[in-house]
């Protein structure tokens, strides 16, 4: 089953089963179909025919095409729906309904999956918050539209995916695929691996987990997916009473955290605390899907966080070595005498946006990966900071991290970074978090 | 020298030495102080009489009454101009100019305090930020104005000082006192926290520091105040390149951090990672500065997030026990059927306003604080759940810490829970981290 999913993502047609009054989870997951701007056709199925939000509703669908059908009808009604949809060849159908197996009912999921095998259709779901694929505009689900990305985000919480969406809406991130899977009576997380491996859209796929499926199979899809791609895990569940919490709210029990944590490290996955560690993680791995070594250097105007950023870098066992004497020798020729020769290289007052050009090319070939820590004075620009790291960039084959601290005095000077595809960090140690996974991921599962 | 810098933070009249070209530091200086709205007298000091920002410069201060000075002029002057302000009595001087120890010059840095023992006058710096005061708008400085709050910030590294006062103001956290010491030739930590301890408009005290000018000091101050306000600290300079980052930007040598470690345990100070962890705990204590207990209930409608912060309040030793048997059968009786009545105690879609008030006002008494971890579906109004949760901490008198997310469709419910004092985090993890150091902190400081 190399493509075992392929008409979740990009249907030609796709039919919303589910209340069609204004605030109702069928009638919101129309609208936000119709609002991303979904170029197929958006069958809204009720039992009256009229029309909603301008689109023809249909009370019969067994003489409609249906590619994707989305299920928010009450629980007890979707087994005979299930049957129709399979005697029309639906292969494809996301079940937003609650009301199975996180809350107790084993047999009534049991009999959703009895009947897809059936007809052999694929099941995301129940209990789930929908799916989306940025490129088609497809947005089935209510919760807040994706912005587009390199990001495939996969979740088996919806609550937390909803709480992704709109954080990354917030900091401006995209995704290409968002799924959440919820009770995954049928597709799981590794057939959803799967399909992303060979999902030309997605860069990096991360993926919140509370409890495997199937160990086995998740972890032979990882091992030829993590070498073409980088995998995110955030694995909640990990404790006594985070263990109830799991098994009350999605009906499965965690497996030992330990398990969990030596097959991450083995398999190459790269494990995240939380969900601001995994937005800086994708933000680093979208620009930087490498970094070749330990060896990394600071250059700032600012002691302060610097040094801060270097404890960092060397708790999470990289280096922050030394310039060499030539590298130093060049540097006396380059620079005003109070300047630090050392790494961190300190510009104090001297932070000029040549300085920093002239810095950062200069130590680049001695270094695996730069971070920029840049604090302005009311009266300095940071889109001329920018502009000169952008130029480092452009001259130097090794990865950029910047600091610009912090608030309206730098917000320009961010917006330039991104022009030229460098990720800014609010402090350095999330630089240093960033770095230190990425090149963990690096030597572990494509070294040179 | 119970109160041995008084005339730092409270003076009638404050003179400013430097150049008074737009741009320069003694111009932007008298500009901040005006801006800011500075009550007393400001006398800008130039070399021709005049007007700058419709203010009356002078040329000779012989027969000025001068608080407390600040100056910004090259070093090399310094000296003579400290011998002036000595014979005119002035005692609280506050050098802002760079140039001293921290790049090698020390016998120059010594002349300062030679001169300044001589006249019993007392010198913040050389090498700082300067100074604020927010209760009566003196800000001594170039960098971005503090609003007023009721922490006091006081760092060895004015960039870090810059970076965090910028953060601040995105933040809207605002500070008391705002000092930045530099090299501290003559003020140091010690004399600043002895100052603080009775300051009435502090709560909170948090300090930057890379080494401690003495040790013994700092720490005989640190005991009689830590029962009064907490005292949070960032201790950087941990590792090899860290310290070696330290020692060339202030030009002393950082000590061992495992005795730091023990130090700060042994007295109390709330040690913290990074900028980001300082904030938050600045704004978990200035509204609860203790928690009595490690028992810590979770009320939700994110089941998730409610297992991720589970999990983070069990690795840091806190406890997420269950209801007791009579409170199950409380919540039985109140709630709809599939509601968990486990800790965390997941709403699910029952999440309403009243629900959360219910359970909240109900399990309070077998706790010590509360996590509420809301995530909103679309069509939900967070301000409807601010105000839930804001009912809730009238009618219980417990800690109350939640975390509503994300982004736009939490905004208004999030500055609805700061009309309450209550605290919002950006996870539930955040407001965990918070929670277990301020336990710590009670249990070490404040036990009953």
């Amino acid at each position: 089953m190399k493509d075992s999913i392929p008409n979740f993502f990009n249907p030609k047609t796709v039919a919303i089963f589910g209340s069609m009054k204004e605030g109702k989870t069928g009638y919101e997951i129309v609208r936000n179909m119709l609002e991303g701007g979904f170029k197929g056709g958006i069958y809204p199925i009720s039992q009256t025919n009229g029309k909603i939000l301008g689109l023809k509703t249909f009370s019969d669908f067994k003489n409609l095409s249906i590619d994707l059908a989305i299920i928010a009808i009450p629980g007890s009604f979707i087994p005979v729906l299930l049957e129709d949809l399979g005697k029309q060849n639906v292969s494809s159908v996301v079940i937003i309904s609650a009301g199975f197996s996180e809350v107790g009912n084993l047999k009534e999921e049991e009999e959703l999956l009895t009947i897809a095998r059936k007809y052999q259709i694929r099941i995301i779901g129940p209990n789930c918050a929908g799916i989306m694929n940025t490129s088609n505009n497809l947005f089935a689900s209510i919760e807040v539209r994706a912005l587009p990305g390199n990001t495939a985000f996969i979740t088996q919480s919806g609550a937390l995916g909803g709480a992704v969406l709109m954080m990354a809406e917030e900091l401006g991130f995209g995704f290409s695929k968002f799924v959440s899977y919820g009770n995954r009576c049928d597709v799981d997380e590794a057939d959803l691996i799967d399909y992303l491996r060979d999902d030309s859209e997605t860069r990096v796929i991360a993926i919140y987990i509370e409890a495997l499926a199937e160990g086995k199979k998740f972890l032979s899809k990882i091992k030829t997916t993590v070498s073409k791609k980088p995998i995110i895990a955030i694995k909640a569940g990990k404790f006594k009473a985070g263990k109830r919490a799991t098994s009350s709210h999605t009906g499965s029990l965690a497996g030992e955290d330990r398990i969990y944590e030596a097959a991450f490290r083995q398999f190459g996955i790269l494990r995240v605390e939380d969900i601001e560690e995994m937005f800086d993680l994708c933000r680093g791995l979208e620009y930087y899907p490498r970094i070749n070594g330990k060896r990394i250097a600071i250059i700032t105007n600012a002691g302060g966080p610097a040094v801060m950023t270097t404890d960092k870098l060397e708790e999470l066992g990289l280096e922050v070595p030394e310039p060499s004497g030539s590298l130093i020798k060049t540097l006396k020729g380059l620079l005003p005498p109070n300047v630090s020769l050392k790494n961190p290289f300190d510009l104090l007052a001297y932070g000029s946006a040549d300085t920093f050009t002239q810095v950062g090319e200069t130590i680049a070939p001695e270094y695996d990966a730069l971070i920029i820590i840049f604090v302005p004075t009311a009266s300095m620009d940071s889109v001329k900071i920018a502009q000169a790291v952008g130029e480092i960039k452009k001259k130097i084959n090794k990865p950029i991290f910047t600091s610009f601290m912090a608030g309206r005095l730098v917000k320009k000077g961010i917006e330039e970074l991104k022009k030229y595809g460098i990720p800014n960090y609010s402090t350095g140690e999330r630089c240093a978090r960033v770095i230190q996974k990425i090149v963990w991921h690096t030597l572990k599962n494509n070294p040179k």
